[in-house]
């Protein structure tokens, strides 16, 4: 049976876009790749929302986020995290031998700003990793209300996790002065995982170049030194065939769908699937800070998760549980990607079926 | 154009691999997932010639020979290089802060075991680097003339990269105690970029767990004990449909072509490339221990190569030229993968035409 993913990613892919890695393999030292190459960057630009460089990793997220931690802290990290994945970034800086801090919220908030003034006073941070949206908890942290705490400290390089917001949701990466974005392939761009996407500052730039120990293959500076050294290529075989892939879908992204349309999608799915577990569960977390790309659900019926998703299985639908801690008492429902407000509907309805009998 | 890849990788993939990535993406929490990773360890343990544990990263190989020299380097790291990515691993541990030395031979030479020895001598080394096959200059080390050299340090982690080698010719290693077999995807596999894997024996785990600062990402005991624990899964989203894909194409290569037949077929292709190349050019390196895989040919009629590339170019044909300081005086032709002695003699036609109007 063809499954449908409603997971908080990897998301199910459009056919045309799994099509082009029919396409005969090309040399990563064509002209050809350094085309795809340019691009992805320039469509990236749009989805970050930057003029600054864009670098390519043949990696899941998490590469690039221990890449960025390396590449760019010198004296004290802090992640302002909402949950695992911030959790897991503070472990990839301690990891590496990175003075790494963490500044948690409760579960289901986002991150207070004056908390983060606070933190920001106590010690001399140089690198702030802030998780944008979070997939186990479905919140969405506001850059606009952090953006004045950080410019305080103009050392600081501000990175952000957008791995489940890119591409659904505007980041406006320049707007509010970050200088490294990181997403990944397989969430809200429509795309196998894979392939994950960095922004890179001329300010982050500046400050890896005082850096040392800046490992290899994450390093995100030797990326750019040397995709802007040869022409836009990579210094290691990247996934040419994947980037073939991502270039089509990206172009889809910007220039067909258009962002403004995608993001208005993504925001209407949300809404839909929220109203609707509001009525039948309960949906976790701060209403103000609510993620536009994946909603998580309290399980207020004590439904059983494994029954549950067997049920749904049997259907051709694959939907997540709730992550760490929160593994029994939240489900996870993703709508992002190319997923439709129709795929939305029909998924309800399904739901609305299984209640009935489960 | 359709373009034929003659490259010392990435290869050019059967249509039917390709055809995997049409499949609807899959989860990778999921059951599915679990089994292609069982699947890719079962296949993966003959080609390297291995009953110790088989690790998949989503990476170049590169990735995993930077994770396999900082996981288990606790001394001193010594890497025999035949080429440019020996000079890589060297750069790689050195970059993570490990104490790494280097032994080179000549250009087209092989490691002597002799010195090899002088030097274990002189330091206490507790990690060997070896290039297996060069893709820089066409050499194939002899692991069984190194063999009885290194088993005399019985601490040391012997780790071999085989990123142009395995799936093409035998590794053997356990027949000689090796703990590290390192690939790509790319390669003599027959598969698109994106993927690489490494086998890790229990000496090389145990060795890991007394050695702190491994990072994440590539760190080879995280992917071993999180995939251990967690029924084959990995800790960050993996590459899946690219899993999917060599799921299928190394039960193509184990099951169906048969590694003694693909090794043969490697051979034959070798060989006849190499009597043509030496009728009309000259193949470097010394003729003991020439690669079954790709072939480096002096550019004896000085041929411009950008002329040549470009007359290949015209009739679907992909060549590489040298690499690094070989770049002007050596061409190099991939015999790798699916590629079959048909398209060698194919090949060779359209060489034979083109050198008669150059």
């Amino acid at each position: 049976m063809k499954m449908k993913l409603f997971l908080p990613g990897p998301v199910s892919v459009r056919s045309e876009v799994l099509k082009q890695f029919e396409k005969p393999v090309i040399g990563h030292r064509t002209k050809e790749a350094s085309e795809i190459q340019k691009s992805i960057i320039i469509n990236m630009q749009k989805i970050f929302g930057t003029k600054e460089d864009i670098l390519v990793s043949t990696s899941s997220g998490t590469g690039l986020m221990e890449g960025a931690i390396r590449s760019c802290t010198r004296k004290r990290a802090l992640i302002c995290a909402l949950g695992s994945f911030g959790e897991l970034w503070q472990k990839l800086g301690i990891e590496n031998g990175i003075e790494t801090d963490i500044l948690r919220t409760e579960p289901g908030e986002a991150t207070d700003p004056n908390k983060l003034e606070e933190v920001l006073k106590k010690k001399d941070y140089d690198f702030v990793g802030i998780t944008h949206n979070e997939t186990s908890s479905g919140i969405l942290n506001n850059l606009k209300e952090l953006k004045p705490i950080i410019e305080k400290y103009s050392e600081i390089i501000w990175a952000i996790d957008t791995v489940s917001s890119a591409g659904g949701t505007p980041i406006d990466q320049d707007k509010y002065g970050i200088d490294i974005s990181i997403t990944s392939s397989q969430k809200c761009l429509g795309l196998v995982p894979g392939l994950s996407f960095a922004s890179f500052s001329t300010k982050a730039v500046e400050k890896a170049r005082t850096i040392e120990n800046r490992g290899h293959y994450l390093d995100l500076l030797l990326l750019y030194n040397y995709s802007r050294e040869h022409n836009f290529q990579y210094p290691s075989t990247p996934a040419i065939s994947n980037m073939v892939a991502a270039e089509y879908q990206l172009n889809y992204i910007v220039n067909e769908e258009g962002l403004e349309n995608r993001f208005k999608r993504h925001l209407t799915m949300s809404n839909y699937f929220k109203d609707w577990a509001n009525k039948n569960f309960e949906v976790f977390g701060n209403k103000k800070y609510l993620s536009p790309t994946i909603t998580c659900v309290k399980n207020t019926k004590n439904l059983n998760f494994e029954k549950l998703s067997d049920e749904f299985s049997k259907r051709g639908i694959v939907i997540s549980n709730g992550y760490g801690s929160m593994a029994d008492k939240t489900f996870r429902v993703g709508h992002m990607g190319d997923t439709t407000l129709g795929d939305m509907k029909e998924f309800t309805k399904i739901f609305d079926e299984i209640l009935k009998n489960i």
